[in-house]
């Protein structure tokens, strides 16, 4: 069975997306966003460039800057960024920014006061429909993934993410990479809920 | 069920024991470690003093020493904290430190070149044996412990510690704790493996 269900995971460093807009206050007008390197999932890549972020407690220089542009400028973080900054983000699937709190970003051009946009990415899985029907699960659906090694876990609420343009790959940050020890290469063995094992304590 | 196995959860921030020739060295000649705060054990303690933790790659101000001195002295740090130092530390039960990285200290007065002892403190959960005996568990078995809410985590290979003079706590670190989002007061359910969930991926 874990050889079937087997999830290769990849831990995600605090990064940015930017909109048109703020790329062009950070980095000047007609600013074009310089790929550096090709991320797991199709079409997306590392920039070049990098921003400084400014919360009330703190600032974290060289944030990498994520391409292409987006409708809408994200900054995902871990709790120890929220720490070090002095921001409370909450647990947010990509694109939900409704409601959450804004920081400012410093650029070699100019800076911009976001208003809303800091989030904690949920954990989640990128998969093509193939992947999912594989598996047996679909998009939206909540399940588990189960790591082994010294300092085994497994994580809740990972949220499934089915599009014909992506890749098998699940996505953690780096306090969820951390804390089970995960280096390159990881991977998980996925478990559709709901488990035997112990009710939710927050069921 | 959950109300009976509930686990109260403390992160431990990394933090530094001394034995009594580290602590002359670090603060001089017949220094005594002062009492801050009375820690959740019984007859342990944050201390006053704190030092600093100097790796090949990056240096940590402000480590707090708790009390009372060791045998022997251990650095107790996250994931997090080897990447900035620059040093791979094992995960190890307390006291377990055969085999392990040394580090540079400093303190007002000196500084000592540690041999070994920088450890990532296993997870466990210090109880009576009184704890144990409602709880169904024995010193030495490892359980898991289920954490709830947004971002719900069950911690594998959890150590468990009876001693007549403990407190029914689990002890993690600040990347296990932000991993789960857990502030003060978390709590989580034991769980008496073997689990059906899924087998161990490693095993």
């Amino acid at each position: 069975m874990s050889e079937e269900l087997r999830i290769p995971i990849s831990a995600s460093v605090r990064h940015i997306h930017l909109c048109r807009e703020d790329v062009e206050a950070l980095f000047g007008a007609g600013h074009q966003l310089a790929p550096a390197k090709a991320l797991s999932q199709p079409g997306q890549f590392a920039c070049e460039e990098t921003v400084s972020v400014c919360g009330p407690k703190g600032r974290i220089e060289r944030v990498r800057v994520l391409g292409p542009e987006r409708e809408e400028t994200q900054l995902e973080i871990s709790r120890t960024d929220e720490f070090k900054l002095g921001v409370d983000a909450p647990v947010r699937a990509s694109g939900k920014l409704e409601g959450t709190p804004g920081i400012r970003l410093e650029g070699p051009h100019g800076a911009v006061e976001l208003e809303q946009g800091v989030i904690q990415a949920a954990r989640h899985i990128h998969m093509t429909p193939a992947d999912a029907k594989r598996l047996g699960v679909e998009d939206g659906q909540m399940v588990m993934v189960r790591v082994g090694g010294e300092r085994g876990i497994i994580y809740d609420d990972v949220l499934v993410r089915v599009k014909k343009s992506y890749a098998l790959d699940m996505h953690i940050d780096t306090d969820e990479a951390n804390a089970a020890n995960l280096g390159s290469d990881a991977w998980g063995v996925l478990i559709k809920g709901p488990t035997e094992v112990a009710p939710d304590p927050n069921d």
